[in-house]
């Protein structure tokens, strides 16, 4: 068995609309490319990605802070209960052989200094431009284009 | 969506013969029963597990010691990388409602231990007759009855 | 600078009294034999071994599963605060290079476990008889003395 | 028995002679200022940093990726064996009142960003100007000096 390529897709659990819809695109196209989506499997990037994902029949795996998979939001299929809080952040970029940013705050730049640590490619949509060592991207459809070359694998 | 009961299968890296059939038998069982299989994405029962859940078309998750998702058995469908080593034990049994316990060692121990903490039920199959306050069972079809009723989910 | 033996004392978060006077004075004698004390930094037995560590002038680490140095008992000197719950086990073990057990339950059970796989000497002490490959002492000063010398250090 | 406080000191594993001169006299500061010093463990800002602490009779604590203690660089007093690999950057944060932060990569990117999100403030020492909502120094004095201000003791 081929494991599919997992992306993960960062970002605020709280954001405005057009991040949100932007993040629901990058999940829906993570999906028809046939990639897996991983995120933190709380609310506002992290579920808009998921809906997205899922919305176009994909895989999504959510990696909790806490022991209670109820808290995951509704568009993740598995849900992982690390009862780790923050330190979850590594295992969220861990799991994914690219990743994608958004908009975010402290969580998110955690997840990217952990990725450029352990060596993860991150693609900023739209987000981050005062940080070095990022690929960048302005749709959803080429930051997921960029994240799956980037993983070894494009179609 | 409604989300698949998750149920733990865990036990020795490196087992003889028999406890490999009988977590081969608890993976395929968990797989027809709809529910999806995490362990600890290694070799011996975790390998023998996830292999006897897809023959069955179950899904299956490996947390790995490791950031390597190639360290993952081929029969893991979602390879969660967590860098964590051992400290990921918290993360199998905590990531499932129920969890089924074949013979093992240290790991083992330590992942009963964390699930009775964590108040995750555990079922001991053929195994661990020294320990308290554990669920039995004989047969690996008798483990996962067990295990999905004690998740609130029998069928 | 040579760095001092750390002797990790594990058990129950809510224990009888008698088991708390024995996890006293296992603190006080790894304090007055110059070693240095881990627990898990919060109530029962990590609590009493810290105060019998602490009126001995020995030093003592609590390893919190909470993001809240004020959680630790009164008589931790350096609280680390992981924010990793239950997963926090592995570290309490970890960092030390001998364990003393007592008696206690699911979380306890665990730190065992981790210990064993981890290649951490276990020195049972008035518990955990259902155990193999355990040491066994019946005093504080025993188990400390044994304690020791698996950690390479004999005074 | 009052704890005293506790800053992190994080930066570059591998650093120019400026960094590591700085990093020296930071942990010197908060040694001459009362306080502990807690870090990644291992070379360059780290070491530098828990040298300049230990010359000033300060304690320090290393939090280790991995699980040999011997691993820590010769000025930690106490080394917590996480074995978490990156994820231990949550807890090198976490476990302080106030960071310090050098210049670094990845992993201090990291361990700001999980700074913010945990709510522990971080100074920034003549690095990091493209980030916002740090404080900002130009000598290791002035940065200790915020530093403990902002965990509510200044002296």
């Amino acid at each position: 068995m081929a494991r599919a390529p997992v992306i993960a897709v960062i970002g605020a659990g709280d954001a405005p609309a057009d991040v949100l819809e932007l993040a629901r695109h990058a999940g829906a196209e993570i999906a028809a490319r046939g990639a897996t989506l991983v995120c933190g499997g709380r609310g506002g990037v992290m579920a808009a990605a998921a809906r997205g994902a899922r919305e176009r029949g994909g895989h999504t795996i959510g990696i909790l802070p806490g022991y209670d998979a109820t808290e995951a939001n509704p568009h993740i299929e598995f849900a992982i209960a690390t009862g780790m809080g923050e330190a979850r952040n590594a295992i969220v970029v861990g799991s994914a052989a690219a990743v994608i940013a958004l908009a975010g705050e402290g969580g998110t730049l955690s997840e990217i200094g952990l990725a450029l640590k352990l060596g993860r490619p991150v693609v900023a949509l739209r987000s981050w431009t005062q940080l070095e060592n990022l690929y960048r991207a302005d749709t959803a459809a080429a930051a997921v284009q960029i994240a799956l070359e980037l993983c070894g694998r494009s179609s």
